[in-house]
């Protein structure tokens, strides 16, 4: 049997998958990308020896990433999603009818390319007219725009390499300017089990730049940690509340799920105290 | 470098740990046994190929498990912990004083034994004058026992294998006789992600038996599938409640994660609809 091996540099557990098959093995100027088949996820996106997507799971990020602001931010015309090349994060984006223009800016042509090819139910939504795609760097990008864009969403690879620029405080100072008065923002930043130093710092970054910035989380079977962390910097909007009826189809997020995903307030003190002992 | 290659039979993804050394590799009469060492996570028991515990993330599990109905619950007085011979949740069970009987029945002495050489930080309470060590099956000390227990953990292994008494409906009819008239009971029941199908069978039979059933959860990074779910029964009191102030250490465990923890309604009516997509 063969399997494959993750290559996850932040991870302490090693994740393997059995391979049914390899469907494609290539390199772009940015990374190496592969696509298997896996008898229980179905197809896998891995990208540098780490899992991004698989098929039987992507709704739960996809969703988690995108649903909570959309639901949050009370009517998102203009947004712009950074990173996620598969589409997964656009296709929920577009499911909201208030989005009139969205800005899809992936550094890694391949990526879409290849997302295209094998996993259309996430990509599904890439050709949408109101999509426009720019295959550039998303600090190049967000440093052109001004007062114009509701919600960001940040969709990259793990911290490290060569995404390390969407998370410094220049670029959190960027995506404030291009925001219009009420917009909001969101990143990954990993697990709060393995990397909870690292979440403390994007918290604490967001925080010379915007008024409001909260935490929320999601359990993630297929990305080391597990106990997975959305940032969110906020110019005015709370965004534990909803502001929006739900009327998307979902498979995970709900109502309920919007208010119960964020850190618990005193869970979150102890985080920004540095009072979590683990 | 050696790694240890988890063969979990429920997980459709192998866990690997590196292994800095093994501690300990032994048969019991019931399962195998190993301790190993790993750079990041100290310690870690595995019984049949399965990791149990780590010393650095078992308090996830261990507070998750006990201290949502250790505060629900008004005055525990009587407790029985049905398994998890490592002591994790007897520690957890007696940081509360009114606490004046806890029977530990585990199946397996042998786990008792290793724990308390290898891993005295989870197993220090078991030496505790008000702990009843009986090594015997779960399910036959309950049926021998009659309104006198106020909460009853079961930390078994997975559903699986020679647990599998612990899951039956004869067994919750047990658990309910041997409660006292408000008494709790909860058990793990696997990964809401991976076997959602078990766990609407879990919370399926309960609510045959018990009056109040509910389900929480917990990201467990070392348990495949992540977020965990714990199966609560009750006789009368509403487990989301908190009945007694929050004065014991823990490190994951507040007042708030007491109510955030558990499913949302909306979602739970989905599980138990078979409407959950995944």
């Amino acid at each position: 049997m063969i399997r494959f091996f993750e290559k996850d540099p932040y991870a302490p557990i090693q994740y393997t998958y059995e391979v049914e098959k390899i469907l494609y093995k290539g390199r772009s100027p940015f990374q190496e990308i592969m696509v298997f088949e896996n008898s229980y996820f179905g197809k896998i996106l891995v990208l540098d020896n780490v899992v991004q997507l698989t098929e039987r799971d992507e709704f739960i990020y996809h969703e988690m990433l995108t649903q909570v602001l959309m639901h949050s931010h009370p009517e998102a015309k203009t947004v712009a999603v950074i990173g996620g090349g598969d589409g997964g994060a656009v296709r929920e984006v577009l499911k909201h009818d208030c989005v009139s223009k969205l800005y899809f800016i992936e550094i890694d042509e391949e990526v879409i390319k290849v997302s295209k090819q094998f996993f259309p139910s996430v990509s599904s939504s890439i050709d949408d007219p109101r999509v426009e795609i720019r295959c550039m760097d998303g600090a190049e990008f967000i440093k052109g725009m001004e007062n114009s864009l509701d919600v960001i969403f940040v969709d990259s690879t793990d911290i490290i390499g060569f995404a390390k620029s969407l998370f410094t405080v220049e670029f959190f100072k960027s995506v404030r300017d291009a925001l219009t008065e009420n917009g909001m923002f969101v990143t990954l930043s990993e697990s709060l089990i393995f990397h909870k130093d690292l979440v403390y710092e994007v918290q604490n970054s967001m925080k010379l730049i915007f008024p409001i910035v909260d935490l929320y989380t999601a359990s993630i079977a297929t990305y080391a940690g597990n106990w997975w962390t959305f940032s969110v910097g906020s110019k005015s909007l709370d965004p534990r509340q909803i502001r929006k009826p739900i009327k998307v189809p979902t498979k995970l997020y709900t109502e309920e799920l919007h208010k119960s995903c964020f850190l618990p307030r005193d869970l979150y003190d102890k985080l920004m105290k540095k009072e979590l002992l683990w």
